[in-house]
């Protein structure tokens, strides 16, 4: 008999079913290929029992959610283009986030399903690139992907290969972080620098006309997040800044929660090499996409409790305080410039930066 | 202040920034464009508490799980073409797919997410069509889409949409189905015709030289599941029958159980149209897609029973015996033929059906 890459758990001898260096696409279509795929690309890189079963759902024990008062669960798709630049590649990032979103809500990220589509000849070896990619974000996030599926359209219907990923989370009672739990007063706080991930992207692309050393802060938020909460202070609001920036985000959280987020430019945390990128093409740092930073809303009591704990964390080493939120103008976002002014950041209309994650 | 489609939950007037009638790259930007779209298409289809808090994940009440010993997590990627066929679309596929994969491992499908990923120049109205189609489906199957994202890639890098879902589910204690379970005598029962949905899809594409009024029988399946599980009798496993057919999905089970399935040609039940489009293509119906179908192994003492069951629920009407599980030949699936012969079913290799779900 023929083995396909034993889906029961027994002993894993793949045989491919023809050398392939390129994806097919006969690898989507659930049969011998699909099976080879699984067995030569993903299964021993992803290696835990639910995967193991080959189920057709993972199932997992409700125990596991002991103690916890609510479950998060999220999903984004990834088709950030190009699949690899500096500072990490799609597979990293459809880990980091999906565990971020969980982290926002104040979750314990647990369990993820990945669910990739592949273009007709795409390399082999890219593809185990990037899910050693995923493997290595997922232990770093102490998370388990525990399902997944894999899909292949005609050449030119995919760019390479997009990813999903949904994640489940945990959330201990009174830990959960809501928009609507903002109050004017709160302080408001970011982890890092901004800017990061869209500019090395778009480095990435070759959309800078200039060399640049700058890379994407990919990274998982979880432990910073949970660092934060182990303060035992109150953290009303968590959001990470990603597509739209700082200024979309706040721009949401305003709305939400029907303050207004008062900035101070000479706080915001811009590397320099960001800064002169952004500049050159004319973008705002505040609009450009971040992929391992988050903001908080704190009461201003608790801040610098809170920024200590976050300072000591190895993703909040330059953690500062960059506004306060007020009552009003409600749903607005005001920075208080260098010199004296008042600017409305306003959410950015869309067109920027597409596919940037 | 523009109102972008309130996210906190208020009114919601949707002033479009621009009368869009087809995705712009914009729509993925998570700007104004993405929020108009939102607001505009997505909540009101698909309105729930989780959607309108619009946090960074859903938060769920663990206590919805109570009484469950273990949860069900199940992703797939929907990639069908075209998007829409004769009895459903890409929409009704993304729900009924994902929740078969629960109820196939006996969990009742509780919450989904819907990852979206449109085409620049896709068309809104058809984008409202799957919509409500999602919604339909999800209503029918008694599931919630708490949790979503949208992405835009560039013309020509996705063919029109493609959809991820992910799903959960709660398994009642003793109610779990497993292909471990399977035993040498079970009865292999299934829940109807086959290849009715890949010969659709087929027909829709055009690639049919003849007429056919032959209709997906996409369906979500948890009911007809419940109504087996609720006979009392040990199910010991459940799988849909989809990518690779009926043959695919025995083999699977075969192997990962041990045994050997073997079928009776005379029992299998086909639709006489079906019957006809895949002599024509020359396709064998045991490796064409299904989509609203399963497959029981049951022990052959309750298995009039669970057929009974199976028979009054409207998913099971024509649902039959096709077969018996043996001890060997290990790992493989034989077809006894009408006229005394033994033919063995293989798993197709992978390049007849692509983009078939």
């Amino acid at each position: 008999m023929k083995d396909r890459g034993d889906l029961a758990g027994g002993p894993i001898c793949p045989v491919p079913l023809v050398h392939d260096e390129r994806i097919v696409l006969g690898h989507g279509s659930g049969g011998r290929l699909t099976a080879d795929l699984i067995a030569r690309v993903f299964r021993p890189q992803l290696a835990n029992p639910s995967l193991a079963a080959a189920e057709d759902s993972a199932v997992l024990p409700v125990a596991a959610l002991a103690g916890a008062g609510e479950l998060a669960l999220t999903t984004d798709t990834y088709v950030v283009r190009p699949l690899f630049f500096p500072g990490g590649d799609i597979g990293r990032l459809a880990v980091c986030g999906t565990v971020n979103d969980l982290a926002m809500v104040g979750a314990e990220p647990m369990w993820l399903t990945a669910g990739f589509l592949l273009e007709e000849g795409f390399p082999i070896a890219d593809l185990e690139r990037i899910v050693a990619s995923l493997r290595d974000a997922a232990a770093e996030a102490g998370v388990t992907v525990v399902a997944g599926d894999t899909k292949v359209a005609e050449r030119g219907k995919v760019d390479g290969v997009y990813i999903n990923t949904a994640g489940v989370g945990r959330i201990s009672p009174g830990r959960a972080a809501r928009a609507a739990q903002i109050r004017p007063g709160d302080a408001i706080l970011l982890s890092g620098t901004i800017g990061d991930h869209g500019i090395a992207v778009l480095a990435a692309r070759g959309d800078l006309a200039f060399r640049t050393e700058i890379r994407s802060d990919v990274a998982p938020l979880a432990g910073l997040v949970a660092a934060m909460l182990a303060t035992g202070a109150p953290v009303h609001a968590l959001r990470d800044p990603t597509r739209g920036g700082v200024a979309a985000t706040l721009n949401e959280l305003a709305a939400q929660s029907a303050t207004a987020m008062i900035l101070q430019e000479s706080s915001l945390p811009v590397q320099p090499a960001v800064a002169s990128a952004c500049e050159m093409l004319g973008f705002d740092p505040l609009h450009v996409a971040n992929e391992g930073k988050l903001l908080a809303c704190v009461p201003e009591a608790s801040a610098e409790r809170v920024l200590a704990a976050m300072r000591a964390h190895p993703l909040g080493r330059n953690a500062c305080r960059i506004g306060r939120v007020a009552a009003e103008p409600v749903a607005r976002v005001l920075l208080e410039t260098g010199i004296g002014g008042v600017r409305i950041i306003d959410v950015p209309a869309g067109e920027l930066l597409p596919r940037i994650c």
